[in-house]
C-alpha cells in the first residue's frame, strides 16, 4: 500500500485556505505506520510542478454540474492535473477516493476512464464522528457552539433520502431539507439531488440512481457531505 | 514495436480538412508488415471519444507560442489528449514523433515530463524526397507546378540555418528568407528562428540552441517544416 500526501496548490483558489490549510504531516505517517502502508508518497510542490509545467488537465461533465465547480471554478482542473500526476507517478493498481468529496470521486473516475490512465478506481465508504458528522480535515476548525450543529447537516441528508425513497416528490424533499439546514443555522450552498453517476439534474427517482449533495457555511468553516438514496 | 494508426477528429477544426485528409489504412499496413511492426493499433473515433467523454489535456509553454497554435487554435489541446490516451492505452517504454511536426514534438515532450507518463519520447528525423521536400500525407494534394516548387521551402531553411550559423543578424536572415519564400509562390504564415527546446522567441545565436520553423502555403496545400541550426 502506497499513499500520497500531497496538499496542492493548485485546487486552492486566492483567498481560500491554502496557507492555514490543516497540515499533520507527522501525525499522518504515525496513523499510516499503524495502517501498514508500505510506502508514503509526499512530493514537495516543486517536485510536482517545476518551474516551466505547462500542462492542465480539464474536466468536464460531472466536473461541470453547478456543484462544488459552482463555488471552487478552477478546483477539478486542480484536481484533475494533480491526480493524473500522482497515479502516473505511482502507478498502482487500485486507488481509492472518499466517498465525502463525491463530485471528485465522479471526476475522478470519469477522468481516469478517458484518458485511460491504467488503475481502478475504488469508493471509499465516508468515515464519521459518533453523531454522524463525516470526519473532515477542516472540523478541528469549528468552535464548540458550530460542531455542536455541525451533525445536522448529515441528519438532514439522510432524512431527505428517507423521504425521496419513500416516493416523496423530490423538490418538496430538497425545499423543506433547505429550510431546515438555514434554521439549524447553516449559510447554504447547495443541497440538490442529482444522478448518482453523471451528476446532471434529475427530477424522479426512476431517472436512474440518485444521490443527495449538500455544502453549507457555519462561520468560517465550509462543510460538505453527501448520502446515496 | 506497435504502430498507431487513428486519424484524430479532435485537431481539426471546423473547415479543416477531416473528410479530405488522406486516408490510406491499406497501403499502411503492408509497409509496417515489411517493416516488421508487431502490432497496429488503430481505434475507432467511438473508441477513443465514447459518448459522454469529458476530458481535455490543455497545453501551454511550447504550446502556446504563436507558431502552429496561432493558426489553429485548439489543435494542440486535441493533439496531447489524444497523444496521452494513446500512450496509456499502449503503454510502449520508446514513442517516436517525428522532428517534421516540430512544434507537436515540443508540446508531447512538456506533456509527458509534466503529468509524468511513464515513456520515453524519441524524435524521429524527418524524411525526405530526393529533392528535399519533406515527406507528408497532404503532399499528394499538390498539383505538378506546385510540387515542382514545394522543396524551396526546405532549401530557404537550410540556407538560412547556414547563415545564421555563419553569424549573420537573424532579423537580417529572416527577413531575406520571407521574400525568398514570397518570391517563390509561397503564401507565408510564418518562419521563425525560435529556442530549439522552449520554442520561446530568440535574437540571437548565443541564447541557446535555434530551431527555423516556417509554415507557408502553395494554393490550398499548407506546407510545414524545420531545421536546427
Amino acid at each position: 500500500m502506497i499513499v500520497s500526501i500531497f496538499v496542492n496548490p493548485t485546487q486552492f483558489a486566492v483567498g481560500e485556505d491554502l496557507a492555514s490549510y490543516p497540515r499533520s504531516f507527522d501525525a499522518d505517517l504515525a496513523v499510516l505506520a499503524e495502517a501498514r502502508a508500505d510506502l508514503v508518497w509526499a512530493p514537495a510542490v516543486e517536485t510536482m510542478y517545476p518551474e516551466g509545467f505547462a500542462s492542465r488537465i480539464v474536466p468536464s461533465g460531472p466536473a461541470a454540474v453547478g456543484l462544488e465547480d459552482a463555488f471552487r471554478p478552477h478546483f477539478f482542473a486542480g484536481v484533475a492535473t494533480v491526480v493524473s500526476k500522482l497515479l502516473l507517478q505511482c502507478l498502482p493498481d487500485i486507488a481509492v477516493f472518499g466517498e465525502k468529496d463525491y463530485q471528485q470521486l465522479r471526476v475522478v473516475l470519469q477522468m481516469v476512464g478517458d484518458l485511460d490512465i491504467p488503475v481502478r478506481i475504488v469508493a471509499g465508504q465516508t468515515v464519521r464522528e459518533a453523531d454522524g458528522l463525516a470526519m473532515s480535515s477542516r472540523n478541528v476548525y469549528l468552535p464548540p457552539g458550530e460542531r455542536a450543529l455541525a451533525p445536522s447537516l448529515y441528519r438532514v441528508l439522510t432524512s431527505s433520502a428517507e423521504k425521496i425513497a419513500a416516493g416523496w416528490p423530490i423538490r418538496t424533499v430538497l425545499g423543506e431539507g433547505r429550510e431546515a439546514l438555514e434554521r439549524a443555522g447553516f449559510s447554504l450552498d447547495y443541497l440538490e439531488a442529482r444522478h448518482a453517476d453523471t451528476l446532471g439534474p434529475i427530477a424522479t427517482g426512476s431517472e436512474g440512481p440518485v444521490r443527495l449533495l449538500a455544502a453549507a457555511r457555519l462561520g468560517t468553516v465550509r462543510l460538505i457531505d453527501n448520502v446515496a438514496v
